[in-house]
């Protein structure tokens, strides 16, 4: 009974982003408690030439999204990106999480081998299914996450690994 | 053909552990450029109680590290968290990946239902060898990986998201 392409991937996403999710919570009511307009983490950046932590939840959020769309070979729904407040981000994780959870183990399992295509500035990157999850989406989902985490924890709010991991 | 153990977690910490070895490369030379002493980087935090470079490297070492002999069932070579420079932290990278490699993936492949143990301050965690890897050890190894690059870019190192996923 080895890891199976669904298993790897979607259970993955939506338990880091439940998981953020309640770091959103947990900035707002740092932003509160500080009277400080929540929307100011929003524009958060470690770098100037970073992305700033809306950004980061956005990205986020499409790595999982296209993940599954492409895996199983269906369209991934279109976002705007205009979110501008935390809850706005936490309805973009919503929306993004009931997206995995609707796409079918069964489509997605099976996809080791399949030919995926990842739009890139430098031109389309061809990656076969499961070097797809491993090197690709896995490690920049992470990457954003852990971001919007790092940005959280730079600007003060009270967060520890037990909430990057969550509950087991 | 689904994803054994093996190939869902060692080949994923050698390839990051070899990309970051790139990001100490530029560190060192970015240090050298602007005349600043490496070391500096080691001390540095994204918040005051947050753990600095030097730590993060070491866990991520520690905890592709402790994957390996968790799941094949041998024991973890100890570290002493001794590292001083970006040299030493490249050395405990490289130590890190030999014995990673030195694990055969016969003997880790099947233990996906293997009761892993994990220590932790608040008293051992019980997880069963895949849902280790999936929610425990790759989620915490990106954690202290990004965390890494995260201080290398807030301290003006010139990286961006290729040398984070490396070459394909």
């Amino acid at each position: 009974m080895s890891i199976s392409m669904h298993s790897a991937s979607a259970p993955v996403f939506m338990r880091m982003l439940g998981n953020l999710t309640q770091w959103l919570d947990k900035a707002e009511a740092h932003a509160t408690a500080r009277k400080f307009s929540p929307e100011v983490l929003l524009a958060a950046r470690l770098a100037p030439d970073m992305l700033p932590l809306s950004k980061q939840v956005q990205i986020a959020c499409d790595t999982a999204k296209f993940c599954l769309a492409r895996l199983a070979g269906v369209e991934a729904p279109k976002f705007d990106d205009t979110e501008a407040t935390l809850d706005e981000l936490r309805g973009r994780v919503r929306t993004t999480v009931a997206f995995v959870q609707s796409v079918p183990a069964a489509q997605v399992d099976g996809s080791e081998e399949r030919e995926i295509t990842v739009p890139r500035r430098a031109g389309p990157l061809l990656l076969k299914g499961e070097v797809y999850v491993k090197n690709y989406a896995l490690p920049n989902f992470f990457f954003h996450v852990t971001t919007t985490y790092a940005l959280l924890r730079h600007n003060g709010v009270e967060l520890g690994k037990s909430d990057y991991l969550g509950a087991f």
